[in-house]
């Protein structure tokens, strides 16, 4: 189902062929979990909903891929958080840009920020680097579903708090990342718009022990400890 | 490099979009073996060489995503064993069929199966059981690179002699399969062609040795257990 809508996208202009190819590395790494969220990723949603409930200035990046799998949870998200949604693109065109904004307001988005972006986030190209006042750019804590190494770096480098979701434990998103959740973006938007609700009625010491507590490289390491254990089980159990 | 050759096979017309899908799930599995021809697929390369030689009538099988990534070196295999190409598809056009034949003349092919169909494989759809005979239908060795497990498991069924040539040691068609190279299929290919020129002056005894000591099992999961160990050592050598 994730693979059609993402194939619609492509044929409605809003996803790129290149987001195909990322679709099918994100199947992979999603059959490597067992196309489960994992317990470290259940740590990771835990402290990722503390750091945005936190936060001063949250913003929510919206890709191509975003927008074509959880359009209506990220608006859900948002509704939450009561912030808008930010349009970022990797390969950026005013026509694309525009297509996932109406998309998002069509899903109910009540504000979506990226078809006039103001400011450039240093250290990128300029199509890449383009953000907006009172969204990505001035947010203190981003959260950012399938973006790649350069923009978590970058983000990151101005001093924001990152929260990536990525389902490759590897990746450099995933280790740049102040947060990474290491699961499918269908699973863990939605999760993590229910923790987020869960928490909302805490003090705020205790949202703080949450993020305080969180160790980024230990729940990495676990992400690829569940994979490595779930190859053995997955070979284990299949052949006769 | 490959990515551009399938998203130009499916501008072309010979891959279909599900074959850019079917790339992203290959890079995620190749990323996992560290983008190298592994040990244990060494050793199923060898056992594969060693079949063909000793086949009475092997076949190769080509489909679109082969045809857009490895055209002159299946070519260049099917000239080494003296054998036509045989275009087989997931999703049979007519039109895709041709076009696939067309490249492989253009890339050197001096004979293409599969335009003209004369036989069905049993146990599989109508369109995806067309094979030739002279070709994949009464062989009793068949290469089949990037193959789904039905018809792996269908072929076998006949009671052929299978080599498949797959990234993931956990797919149905690894398993399913006589010898399963796990590797990606542009460094496969060039590599079997050649392990065929070394061992095509070997006397039988030889051949049928290396093809009495392979290990299908115990080589599928040499090549999971080099998955975990990359894992491993990829996280290690690139978290700081």
């Amino acid at each position: 189902m994730a693979r059609e809508r993402v194939a619609e996208g492509v044929k409605k202009g809003y996803t790129s062929s290149q987001g195909l190819i990322a679709q099918g590395r994100g199947e992979c790494f999603d059959y490597l979990i067992a196309e489960k969220t994992t317990a470290s990723a259940k740590e990771a949603i835990k402290a990722a909903s503390a750091m945005l409930l936190l936060s001063k200035r949250p913003a929510l990046s919206v890709n191509g891929n975003v927008a074509a799998l959880v359009p209506e949870e990220m608006v859900a998200l948002a509704e939450e958080l009561c912030i808008p949604l930010e349009v970022n693109l990797f390969h950026r065109s005013e026509e694309r840009v525009k297509k996932i904004a109406d998309l998002l307001r069509a899903a109910g988005a009540k504000k979506v920020l990226g078809e006039r972006p103001d400011a450039t986030v240093p250290g990128l190209d300029h199509a890449r680097a383009l953000a907006t006042r009172g969204g990505i750019y001035d947010a203190d804590v981003v959260l950012i579903p399938l973006e790649d190494g350069d923009r978590c770096e970058a983000l990151v480098a101005m001093g924001k708090k990152v929260i990536a979701i990525d389902l490759n434990p590897l990746s450099r998103t995933a280790k740049k990342a102040t947060v990474c959740i290491v699961d499918n973006i269908v699973r863990a938007v939605p999760c993590l718009t229910e923790q987020i609700r869960l928490l909302s009625s805490l003090p705020r010491s205790d949202l703080q022990k949450i993020v305080e507590e969180y160790d980024h490289k230990k729940i990495l390491q676990q992400a690829v400890q569940e994979i490595q254990d779930n190859l053995s089980r997955q070979f284990q159990e299949d052949l006769e």
